[in-house]
This record gives structure tokens, sequence and C-alpha cells, in this order.
């Protein structure tokens, strides 16, 4: 593609972004297509020739559109949010076009220190505790997902309660267990698995009934009962802003347990840590200061496109310890001089893209008081939905809201709380997804896309109470 | 960031990309600047207010550029090519504008639908084995990275041989046995600390002295003697094209040894694998009908950018079995009707990007026509480099030449072929790494950036011979 024609089609797809996000209320939000139609519709072959990229436009309008559900939409209440905005959009087209790989500081070293850099500025905001910093012991780095910052808390973990001895020798089963509350996220069981300790070495903590948050004197007796059985306690994940309900577990309480025991403590607070940028919600980091890792997604809720995990360690040596393998085709004077990061052995692959740059086109765009205003917003439109569900007898909230997140149901049972799900979901109007509490069925009105408006609330809360 | 401001701006960076591209000729290739120097230039803290875009893309002009490595330079022929293309970019941008997170695939069906598409059109454009399609029993999935790729088969390798039971139990150190070449890339040493099995489960074989491949009778000896001591084998790591050297493994000789004992066979052709698009170059693949999976990454050396990892599995139920977890907040209809591929179940991450896109740009841009031509041109490109090796008795081959990789030495030993590497590469006028092969220090000429043009590999050695 020629200079010209890239600066042609460049503005013809900026164009088409722009007209996307224009129209995209008249868009049903949830795709009505049935499975391998938008497959039969592709030309079963490659071309032989190469074509123009005005067919990539017409084909991703006519074949691609319809099988999009829309996760930038108003009316998207599913899941928790995957919001993009203009300045992270730009920024990361930034990155495409410079296409550098910054795997050591060497290969970009700008990529490197503005991660570096941003990451700082990000705890600034969120007033996260001093030893995350890169200037302390620990520092930040931008992961994939928060399944990623998860997996190698995890790793980091196994490496400090092995002494540096898992990386040679395999983590053994039944040698190391694992504490969370049975509402954390999937991901930590999947990095059980992945890590070889398997499914078998998590220990589910019962939620409080009413908070469904861990209850730390169960922790505590776990893993009493672990060490009289030779069972070395590697880490705890507490979360802040659970994916079901948005249960914030006691971190504190839960890491002055696990310090007894030398256990590592993760907080995955993937949806809802980046609610801290507004000091009336920094409770929700209450604890923080004592445990060894923390993660949030900018790429969830704050305006950055997908994929950008904000994780932190309060140590960098353990998680460098569990990761690093220096072969001689990587190695270079920066690395050898030991002055400066090498954002490889802070994650399990070894390339990366220069996904700093869009963190931090967001956060000089919108400013700390734009990011304040973007996340009260959104607290705001939940707790008046929370209002609206506490005014109407037919429904009854099923854990208390947390941030934007409001769960609720239908007091007259599971199967008329899921047709009402699936009615609405149909329409294409709204979307929203749902999980269970207490064996019951409830739905999760997560508030959070970018364009969302009090009109959008209310247009949602008038079509399920109509 | 409004409409109007976002087409702007989107011009502006458009446009920046284009000038970037234009003039990248007279840039450094390789950064010059000491570890440091970027992040001093920066603020101490972020903003208060929100800035202009402008002054994102001043600094970036004047703070950043002197800190980035140009990936995308002609002149770049160091490690392996991360190249990029117009169509890629452009695709990236509109999955950037799309912001939909393909996880399941009811949260974009045409995300699900056109990845499983493309990857089944780029195993045709290799000509790969029919038990990779998506028709038959196997299929192909983006991933981050080949170490992604490789920790995935390892995990898929674990849950085969152990008959599904290490999700549960995890692996227990020195039960299991992993096999490949020294010359493997790190990634696997790294996947095996990953999954828990430790370095000490990694079986290193020695490379034949003449092809640095793997030697078959090597790994069929320590198999048996694993076999013997009660340590199962479960996965092979063949590579074609690897890091140090390009060595391309006896995928055969290997996959056939392998599966007598019931290994699982991972090829990592992460560099080389692309180039399989040239029929004269598809021997490279010779003995892919008998592997389990295998990996190779578009965002090398086929025009897309970083992340793209092309991987297939001729069982995708091991994998899936490997990898699926269903918490209530993720069940929907069509995963529960089992008639969708839901990539999460694929894939370490649960969250993902809508990286097909800009695959699908790339492989409808050029057609088949313009990757083969891509390719052959590098490799003519590397024969010539070859030549004037050759013919220049200062200089030696230290490997044989794979493709568009030559390897070579001053035969005036390490020291000077150390200094050769560092004087050309303080130049900026062009950048190469190195190596060791038989414990000497060679150079690595790593041809396939997207511009790069015979004049640029002429300069090169002009400049390294002279």
């Amino acid at each position: 593609m020629t200079s010209e024609e890239f600066r042609r089609y460049g503005r013809q797809v900026v164009d088409w972004i722009a007209d996307y996000h224009e129209q995209i209320e008249s868009l049903p939000v949830l795709s009505q297509v049935s499975p391998g139609r938008i497959r039969d519709r592709l030309p079963a072959a490659p071309p032989e020739q190469g074509e123009d990229f005005d067919a990539v436009l017409a084909d991703l309008d006519e074949i691609l559109l319809p099988g999009i559900t829309h996760w930038q939409h108003p009316s998207f209440f599913a899941y928790f949010p995957a919001n993009a905005s203009g300045p992270a959009i730009l920024g990361d087209l930034l990155a495409s076009g410079l296409g550098v790989q910054g795997m050591l500081w060497a290969t970009s070293p700008a990529a490197t220190e503005l991660e570096t850099h941003v990451l700082d500025w990000l705890a600034d905001l969120l007033a996260l505790p001093d030893a995350f910093r890169s200037s302390d012991t620990g520092g930040g780095v931008i992961q994939h997902s928060a399944s990623d910052a998860t997996l190698v808390a995890l790793l980091a973990a196994l490496h400090r309660v092995s002494g540096g001895a898992s990386e040679r020798d395999g983590v053994a089963s039944g040698r190391y267990a694992v504490y969370s509350s049975a509402q954390t996220h999937s991901s930590l069981e999947k990095a059980c698995r992945i890590a070889g300790l398997g499914n078998a070495a998590l220990r589910k903590l019962d939620p409080d009934p009413a908070t469904l948050a861990a209850t730390p004197t169960q922790l505590r007796e776990l893993m009493d009962r672990d060490v009289a059985d030779g069972i070395t306690p590697a880490l705890v994940v507490a979360s802040i802003g659970t994916t079901g309900t948005g249960a914030i577990d006691p971190v504190r309480e839960l890491a002055e347990i696990a310090r007894e025991h030398g256990a590592w403590v993760h907080v995955d607070a993937a949806w809802a840590g980046v609610a801290a940028v507004a000091p009336e919600f920094r409770w929700i980091n209450d604890g923080v200061d004592l445990v060894d890792s923390y993660a949030t997604n900018p790429h969830k809720w704050l305006l950055t496109n997908f994929d950008c995990d904000a994780f932190w360690v309060a140590d960098r040596s353990a998680l460098v310890g569990a990761l690093s393998i220096l072969p001689e085709y990587l190695r270079n004077t920066a690395t050898d001089s030991g002055a400066v990061i090498d954002y490889r052995d802070w994650q399990v692959p070894l390339g990366r893209r220069f996904r700093a740059l869009k963190l931090w086109a967001v956060l000089r765009w919108y400013g700390a008081e734009g990011l304040r205003d973007h996340i009260r917003n959104h607290v705001a439109l939940a707790q008046e939905f929370e209002s609206w569900v506490r005014a109407d007898d037919r429904f009854e909230l099923a854990a208390p809201r947390t941030l934007s997140l409001v769960t609720f149901r239908l007091r007259s049972g599971d199967d008329d709380t899921r047709a009402l799900m699936e009615r609405v979901n149909a329409s294409g109007r709204m979307y929203l997804t749902h999980t269970l509490v207490d064996g019951k069925v409830a739905l999760r009105m997560a508030i959070g896309a970018t364009p969302t408006e009090r009109r959008h609330v209310e247009a949602a809360w008038a079509q399920l109470s109509e």
C-alpha cells in the first residue's frame, strides 16, 4: 500500500469509525444472527489477486456488521463494560503505525520508559501505595488481561514461597494451596490449572450471605488446616468488585492473615479499581498497602480500548525471578548493565505491543478531572437505577449495588427473570447479562459504556419494568 | 472527544504515520538514548486538566521518537522482523473502533466466525494438513504470541497425556517430560516453568553439528530412558526455523517417535512458517501431517502488525478440555447449544480483541500472489547477501542460510565480530543482532522489513565489509 493509498484509506477508516459511533444507537445492541450465518457469506477461499480496500469496508458493512454485538453502544449493560474513546483509539493507531516490539528496553527504550511512567501516573491517580511505584521496590506493567495478571501473580507467589525452586523443580501437586472467595473470577481457577497446581489446590471461601464478600475467619481455618497437613499457602486472591455482583472482599483482614503464613496477596480489581480516580471511591482500596500485587483494567471502565490491564507489584524481584530467562540472542549491553526494565520478564509472552501510548493519550486527553467525571457519572446513573428497582414492588435487589453495577431480579422467580432478560436482549434495544446469587438468577445492570447518558438508563428501566 | 474532533485528529494521526514511514530511512535504526533519558523529559505527575491531542503528537515527535528503535525501518535486520503494512494497520484500527470483545461467540459472532474463517484461509495458503481446518477435527485461533501458543500446546498435551486429570490434580514434578532441540526458543523453557513442570522436565537434544537441527536418535534414547524411569513423555516441540540460526528440525522423524510414546507434537514455526505461502518453500513443513499443533506468526513476516500468532490444533477437544471453565455469568444459549466456538477456551486470557480483522485485510489486499512476492523477494535478497559473505575471505557463514536469515561471522574471532556489530549498530544506519553458534559469536542478518529493497541490503553489506 503506497503512502498516498494509506492516507486515502486511512481517512476513510477514520470516517467509518466516526460514522459508526454516530449511528450506533440505531443498531441492535446484541447481534441477532444464528451460528454460521456470517461464515456462510464469506468466500470459501482466499483471493488469488489482491483486492481493493474498499471491498474490505463494503464487506464489513454488509457481512460483518450484522454479526457484531456493539460493546460501545450506549445501551450495552452486559458483563462489564469494555469502553473505548477517541484518544485511546488514536493512541493505539499510533502504536500500530510505529510497529515497535518492546520486549526489551533496548528494542525501543521509549516503549518501556513510557509504560513505566504512565503506570506510575496511574498509581498516583488511584492513590495506590508507594511500594507499587517504579521508584520504590515495585512497579507497574501492562498485561493483556486480568487473567494474565492473576496468572503471573500466582507464578511470582510460587517463586517466593518455594525460595526460587519452583522454576526448576515444578510445583508438585498437593504441595501448595491458593485461597479466594467462591465469587472470585474464574480466571483464578484457570490460573491454578495452567500453573500445574490443578483445581484441587484452590480453596474457595463461602461468601458472607449479606455482602457476598470473603470471610476472613474461614481463611484462617483453611490455612491452619493446610499448614497442619504440610501444605504451603501460596496465594490469596482478594477481589475488589467480583464479576457476579461487584462484592468487595475485606482486603485488609485477608492480607493480615495471609501475611502470617507468608502467602502472596493479589488483588483483582479488574473492573472496580479504576473508580479510585475519584477520592470518594477510594474506600474500595482499604488494605491494599498490605498486598503484593494489584490489577485493574483501564480497558474495562477507563476509556482505553482492549487490551490494557494495569498490574503492579510491590516487589518486582519476585516477578522477574519467576519469569526471567536470558538466551544469548536476547543479550544486550543495557540488559547486562541492570539499569533498565525488560518487560518480557514481567509477563508470559516475549513480544509486546506499545500499549502505553493509548493509556498515555487517555490520561492526557481527559486529565484527572475528566476521568473522575466519567466514573462519577456512571455511578450516579446506577444509584438512580437502584432507586427505581427499590421503588418497584415486582423487583428486588439481589445484592447491594457496587459503584455502577446493580444486581436485581423479579420477585416472581427465576423463570420470569430469565424470560425478562431474553425479551429485552432480543429486542436489540439494550443488552444485559445474568448471574446466580444464592442459587437464584439475577440480572446485572453494568453501566459503563462511554456514551451512556441518563436517557439510556431511563429507557432501559422503562423497557424492563413495562 | 467529539465525532468532529475524532475525524480531525484521526486524519492527523493517519498523516503522521504516513509521514513517519516516508521519512523513516533518515532516522537512526537503533535508538541511541541512554537509560532514563526519555522518562527525564516526561512530567512527573499526570495532568489535572485534559490536554489537547496536538500536545500528545508534539511530545511523540520531540520526546518519544529519539527513544524508538525503528522496527519498520528498511535497514532493520535484527532479531526476526515484526513487519506491518497499511492494510494491517487499518484493519487493526477498525478493530479498535468497533471495540468488541470476542471472548464468546455470543459477544460478537462475526469476531469469532471471521477468525475461524481466516485461519482456514491461511491454512489453505500455507497448504497445512486438513486436520487443522475447522471443518475437520481441529481449527485455528489467533494467539497473542508464539510463546502463548507453546504454552497452550503444553497444556493440551498435559490434558491428553493425563487423561484429563491434570486440570484437577496438577502436574506433580518429575512425572512428565518435555523434549526439544537445545536451539528451541526460550519460550518453551518459560512454558515449562509456567505450567508447573519446572525447567528440570525439559530434555534438550544436542543439535546436529552441521545443520543445528534436533537429532531423532537422541529423542528416542531420552524417551525410552524416561519411560523406564516412570516418567511420561508429554510434549515434543519441533522448530521450523530456530531463533538463533533458522535451523529446521526433522519434524517427520521426531513426530514418528513421539507418536509411539503418545506425546503431543507442537511445531514452532513462528518466523519461517509463513514462507509456505510460496510452493517452493513448502518443503519446510515436511511431516506436519503427523503433528498435533502448529504455530506461525503473521506478525513476524506476513505484513500483519503485532499481535497475531496463528495457532492450529489437529484435535480441538484436547485444547478446550485443558482450558474450558464455564461460570454462570458466561453461560448463554449459543454456548449451551455446542454449535459455536468460544475462543476464550482456546487461550490463557478470557478477553480478546478482534484481531482477525487485520489478518483478513492483509490477505485480501495482497492476495496469495502478493504474499508470495513479498516472501520471495526477501529470500532472494538473503541469497544474494549469502553469496557476498561466501565471496569475502574475511567472513564465513556460521550456519546454513535458511530462507531470509543469514548467520555469519568474521574469521578473525569473537572480539572482532562483536566489535563489528557494535560499530554498525552505533552508526544508526542498520541494526542486526547476534547469537552463539558452536560457542562462537555469529551475526544474524534477518531480512524481512516491509520496505526493504536490494539497495538496503547492498548498503548493509557495504558497511559490514568496509
